[in-house]
């Protein structure tokens, strides 16, 4: 079954913000392109995603080459919301607010001496804080704090805006969305894909070339080769939404504490995340983790206790044996990865996108690619 | 405009678990009734109550009427929901599980041992357990804590269950319900009712008597004579809804601690409650409250972490200014309150039925009536 309207330059397999993105900036270059999202766009983990844009506050030392890929695509975020801006022509929530790390307690303030330092070494923009200078920024803090540290580089955005403007300017560059299509596998001939079978009937649609973007759902794509998987394992994230009645103020920089952060959206709502929790497909809300978030985040801004709370819910973060994502081609001619980006996939956006249009396309791949190639897992197999 | 489709014997404004049974039991008499409901039936204060049917655990010595008035409506109960699981054909969602009341540490332990005082004065059933006793009953209890009372004669149903069981026991009884039928104002001619008119349009229903049972909503109904007025206030409960995946055991009876209560519906289900704020008609969820509530029931109950949150939600207990209810006829001939029950509508439900279907056929009202008559705010007025 195969017909001229099933036929495309690329297939997407999964309409989050990574899939829309890649086939948006696909669709840029001239590209036919078409993006199969089982659901509704951006209903899996970008629905749920904080949106947090923060590579240096979430840098790890052992995980180098991951921390140039996420702050190349910060780097990237100014210029990409203000092309996507244009060309959706609607707002996707870019909240450029900068980070406040924060230390409760002299334990916690001397692991924050060590982020510091390490960051300071690394030659990040990161400025130490003392308590009453953390307060003077952001009055609502709680006056037990001991420190706190300021990224000013660190921002957020709304991927619950993000997801729809980067459909919009999708298909205002000639791309094509199908939600309700679920992708079964991807179809390989010799060494070379020719498209993708789909869940329901069975029936194919011909690509030249095929983009695995379905996040942790991406392990369940059937007729990947061998030398071409990636290992992919579910973490999940239990995350709060909430809104203030008496407007926005109570906190204009994201706060970050351990065992969470509050991220403002500069309109009076709030994000309180995120759990880390090895708990399979699993996506319940539960008392003990509501419980814990809302005490650590209390405890440091007590005016959050009057905040109402809108929704509580669960995402998968896609999360790889090393903690970097999967982006670009394999061994597999025309097969292309942009998935397992576990805490990241709001942030490495733009580079994803610019990594897997430049395989798509032939041309070098940028710079910081070499830590996300999907080959590094070849042979690599892990029990989810 | 008026018809013979809209004249009745007695028109029942509000369809929450008080109206039903009221209308239930006056159509069990051979008077024809209408309920008249701006929403759904039980989608007011219903639909968020815990169903605790406490009277002992509840009581206040300076309460005393009250106090007999819920003795004498939790006696009600086994029959009441025999009758209506007969009538209905439905499950009324009662559960005769009994009460734990715990103190957890030495400040609350002398409370509740002032508590267990109060009860054994006035001859109540309570039992003084040590924590080892308490925890050999429930054995999920904390062990930090330090006293508790056992109060077997304190049950629970679900409000849920219950509405929808006396909605089809009405109909099936011949009564009439109507949903979405908001009541603006009561008619009064001269010195007896003669009907309601409603806010949709005006149209009015005949009715030779009228019983306000709208919760804390009945304070917005025009028409009802200085006399017979009834001051109401909103106290706002934040309750949640919580299920274990591992299915019932976790608890068998209703604990109540300082700041709230976990109650078992028997099959994994859980009620946490409440809050009581003076918040006007607002029904948001807040952090703070959620905070607290799961604060303390965790640390009474840890297992309770590992529970699913299927909802949260708040509602508004119609309160009057002595914390007693309103039931039973006034000095405006055929005007009846069935009222104002705070805490205790679900508990008050079977004697309120009495008290009023007593008043409406004209016998003498039965013995604890006289706390709740509504006379007693004859020129009583409140700021809302």
């Amino acid at each position: 079954v195969s017909d001229s309207s099933r036929t495309f330059d690329v297939a997407v397999v999964g309409g989050g913000v990574i899939g829309l993105a890649v086939a948006w900036r696909t669709a840029q270059r001239g590209l036919s392109v078409v993006v199969l999202e089982r659901g509704e766009l951006g209903a899996g983990t970008s629905h749920v995603a904080a949106g947090m844009l923060a590579p240096i506050a979430e840098a790890v030392p052992t995980e180098q080459p991951l921390l140039r890929l996420g702050l190349a695509s910060v780097g990237m975020y100014p210029a990409f919301v203000a092309e996507l801006a244009e060309a959706a022509g609607r707002d996707p929530g870019y909240l450029e607010c900068g980070t406040l790390m924060i230390a409760r307690d002299r334990d916690e303030a001397e692991a924050l001496e060590r982020q510091l330092a390490i960051r300071q070494e690394l030659g990040l923009p990161v400025a130490r804080l003392r308590a009453s200078e953390a307060r003077a920024l952001e009055p609502a803090l709680a006056p037990g704090l001991r420190l706190a540290l300021e990224i000013p580089g660190d921002h957020v955005i709304d991927p619950r805006l993000l997801v729809p403007a980067l459909g919009e300017a999708l298909s205002r560059t000639g791309g094509e969305v199908r939600t309700g299509t679920e992708v079964a596998s991807v179809i390989v001939d010799g060494d070379h894909v020719r498209g993708v079978a789909l869940a329901s009937d069975g029936a194919e649609i011909d690509a030249g070339q095929v983009v695995i973007a379905a996040g942790v759902w991406s392990g369940a794509i059937d007729g990947v080769p061998d030398g071409a998987r990636v290992p992919l394992h579910p973490v999940k994230g239990q995350i709060m939404r909430l809104h203030d009645p008496a407007g926005p103020g109570l906190l204009t920089r994201v706060l970050r504490m351990q065992g969470g952060y509050v991220a403002p959206r500069g309109d009076g709502r709030y994000v309180l995340g995120a759990t880390m929790e090895e708990r399979g497909f699993d996506t319940t809300v539960t008392a003990g983790a509501v419980f814990e978030l809302l005490r650590d985040a209390i405890e440091l801004l007590p005016g959050l206790g009057e905040l109402v709370i809108d929704e509580l819910s669960a995402g998968l973060r896609p999360a790889t044996p090393d903690n970097a994502p999967a982006i670009g081609p394999t061994a597999v001619g025309g097969l292309h990865w942009a998935a397992g980006h576990y805490r990241g996939g709001i942030l490495l956006a733009p580079i994803t996108a610019s990594i897997v249009v430049a395989g798509l396309v032939g041309e070098p791949l940028p710079e910081p690619a070499a830590a996300a190639d999907p080959g590094r897992f070849a042979g690599v197999t892990v029990d989810v």
